[in-house]
């Protein structure tokens, strides 16, 4: 029989903790929907003790009524604890200091002492209990215990199942584990003790996952995982390769449903504005993206060639891109996603103005593609909005200022507007411009990082979404102005 | 006695394979030179069949005359291999396909037919025997073998011994290993074959680092990595995770000197232009970062609370940001990482200045806190030139132009240059400003990805060179031209 794990998210604390990110309580209330709906068993919510905006936030999570046990974050303080109410939680993480540095540094306890050692244990079973009759579930966290010894966390352990702990978690919050010692380790742990299980990892040597997978096999039930693995420094394990590692090789059984993953991750990519690798496993934009010529003529034979995992694991499509490795089995390929046919001839001719692009050392993107297929196969789009012309201006002392001409329906329409720079001047006088036609929203608006000179190719993306439908446009140019408008229109045009 | 692992660098052949990048030969050049110096112990510098200007760029490498091994990829055909002499390479890294599914897609052989089996390992033999006597030391490498049989392997291993190669390579090209799964094989192939046997590992579910290292630990004596673990896909293993656990925790020899590992990933980041995602381990912008109050306090107290690995492992320095969640502590902290000294009421007037931004959602870039600092602490910067205004104008059909004034040495200078954007058009026409008191190049352009609305905070980072110095600036602005004029003000400052 497979064994259930259970999946406690953490990306609403320990990712909230990623340099830069800080979310209010309509992006937690957001997530946690998303959470919910993905399946997670826990959602751990924030941190009592961070502020009063904080607590108000995961008041809002919980508010939302769901199945999911939500939790918060509590250090080992009465004082926080006495905060858990005005929240509504079901459940804490309490966070217990469990290494000799830790423990001597935060509470002054000195271990090696064994009168010091005793009253530590005291304090420990007092917060407990004082956390248990508040009718909280407790984990019981053992903070730093990768810099503890096995023996003494199994005393401390057995301290919080005294204390009424209904489950103990094991962090390595520094990232100290490999998976050999953390086999080792959670192999000792469920021998010794009398309640379940979490462990939680810090990706510090690239080896969260690894760790959090080991901690598994060798008994823990339960793991701590943020989405797109954000969190404190290089971040937590990843809620996304757990998942789906668990299922595949391991067998293991859990509540998530992968093939909701892919939105999940975008979702706090968006939210939290920390970006995903383009190289980052399953989410990745290039995960299952290929491009190499030879590689891209097996895929057709056969999509399983260069394929362990199909993209629809976690909600997504193959995806091909055309560069400097193309070949004619590229464009091939390419033409059937995009469900077009095309005459031999014709094939060439793309293929010869895709291999324009890529001696340049560039992609192809999307964008480009559908672009050069559009002018080959004669592909009549009538547009209903066309860019006529534009001006966009910028400075110091000068508010961003643009102008834009454009055509729609065969109209005319003038419209100037002002914005925080001038990619939002444009955009803004685009909106005012078609407000007769519908309205549509840009939901979000991404440019890729560039690096290079500034005279660098720039790919902006916008999704747009109009009354019932929602699309993504990418652009691409050396002028981000350009770019924007162009990929705003584009979009426009799709969605009308 | 420790065991030495050998490394062999792909990121000039699989890392280049990485959608959307193409590395030129004065690219390739760069980034060899690197490795050198780093200390990997073979360099893989391409592919030979890609085209002449891959072929000119794998020679070019060679013409360096490297103590470094320098070997390129070949599929397992003569044509490729009668190729290699204009190249001047030391070694092969000959490709042969080793599934079912690769050896019928591929060359058309059934193996599960005797006969046909037979006549695959007699082209196997024959073609290494062909690249042997061509002089080159001879990689064997099986690709696809995870989804191979060990028993097949073995036997396929033997007809390339047979056939002369030197060294025997495991393939994970779909990323179909796990670390107990890479254990078994390992162990079992070390004990039957008859060479030092490589691993090759993608990360399609963020193992690859894991199952290299487990690889290792059972018998395997070379790593195929890449720099940022860029590559196909999700990528492959990335040679700073693995140099560094190999050292760190499993006690193995590797030729590589760490503490260049972060000047080589931004040059490879920079150069490919790819970015590094910012919680990737050891190398990610926020690999060392501490944003939290709480964790700031105690890093004070002792560096080592939250610090498992020292940031001068890989060359860096450990790096305090303040937002949502600083204290007082950590003001302090980033004082002294500054080497400023402040009174406590200045301390909280800077705190209060922190703050302003940290509500907003924002986190407080290197600049904004040298800003902050210098108005607090009055601290007085005498800027050799200063913006009086600019103007920067884009559009369809305008050419973008952008004038600047500026005081340059008390003098004022009106420019005005014509650019492939209103950004890059605006530097050149600083650029032009200044000629007359010092050379200074724009080395490296950076917009950090933006993600959110068309009015979110953009951050750009340039690196400028004087005569003899370099600097790195920021600036953060909702208008991406005048983030980036002064971001470049700022840097010609500090290098005058």
């Amino acid at each position: 029989m497979k064994r259930q794990i259970r999946i406690l998210d953490t990306t609403l604390r320990d990712g909230e903790q990623t340099p830069g990110v800080a979310l209010g309580a309509e992006e937690k209330v957001e997530i946690a929907l998303a959470l919910d709906d993905v399946g997670v068993d826990v959602i751990e919510a924030g941190s009592l003790a961070t502020s009063d905006g904080e607590r108000a936030a995961i008041k809002a999570v919980t508010d939302l009524g769901l199945n999911t046990e939500i939790s918060s974050y509590s250090r080992m303080r009465k004082d926080d604890l006495d905060l858990a109410g005005d929240c509504n939680i079901d459940s804490v993480n309490l966070v217990i200091p469990s290494s000799p540095l830790h423990i001597s540094t935060k509470l002054k306890f000195d271990i090696s002492n064994p009168a010091q050692k005793e009253a530590f244990f005291e304090k420990v079973v007092e917060v407990t209990e004082y956390a248990k009759d508040s009718g909280l579930t407790i984990e019981f966290s053992c903070e730093d215990a990768s810099r503890s010894s096995v023996s003494f966390l199994a005393e401390l352990y057995q301290k919080g199942v005294e204390g009424g702990a209904d489950r103990l978690c094991y962090c390595d919050t520094v990232g100290a584990l490999y998976p050999e010692l953390t086999k080792t380790i959670f192999t000792d742990l469920a021998f010794r003790v009398k309640a379940p299980l979490s462990i939680h990892c810090h990706d510090d040597m690239g080896l969260a996952t690894a760790n959090t997978l080991a901690a598994v096999q060798a008994g823990a039930s339960c793991a701590h995982l943020t989405v797109n693995g954000i969190g404190e420094r290089a971040g937590n394990a990843s809620l996304e390769e757990v998942a789906v590692a668990l299922d595949k090789f391991y067998k293991f059984k859990t509540g998530i449903d992968s093939s909701k993953l892919y939105r999940l991750s975008r979702l706090v990519a968006r939210v939290t504005g920390v970006p995903i690798a383009r190289n980052k496993s399953l989410v990745g934009e290039n995960a299952f993206t290929h491009e190499a010529g030879i590689h891209v003529r097996d895929l057709i034979k056969n999509s399983e060639s260069y394929e362990y995992l199909r993209p629809e694991i976690v909600g997504r499509k193959r995806r091909v891109v055309l560069g400097k490795h193309a070949g004619l089995s590229s464009i091939e390929l390419a033409l059937k996603e995009l469900e077009l046919t095309a005459t031999d001839e014709q094939k060439r001719e793309i293929f010869r103005r895709v291999k324009e692009i890529g001696d340049k050392g560039k992609h192809v993107t999307d964008a480009d593609l559908q672009s050069i297929t559009d002018t080959v196969l004669d592909l009549h789009h009538e547009s209903v909005i066309k860019m006529k012309s534009f001006t966009a201006i910028s400075g110091r002392p000068v508010i961003p200022t643009a102008t834009v001409i454009l055509d729609v329906n065969g109209k005319e329409i003038i419209q100037a507007e002002t914005g925080d720079g001038p990619v939002d001047a444009a955009v803004k006088a685009i909106q005012k411009a078609i407000v007769s036609i519908g309205d549509i929203v840009l939901e979000e608006y991404h440019v890729e990082a560039i690096t290079g000179g500034t005279d660098a190719l720039v790919e902006v993306t916008v999704r747009l979404s109009g009354k019932s439908d929602m699309v993504i446009s990418k652009s691409t140019g050396t002028d981000i102005i350009e770019a924007s408008v162009e990929a705003v229109i584009n979009g426009m045009n799709r969605l009308l």
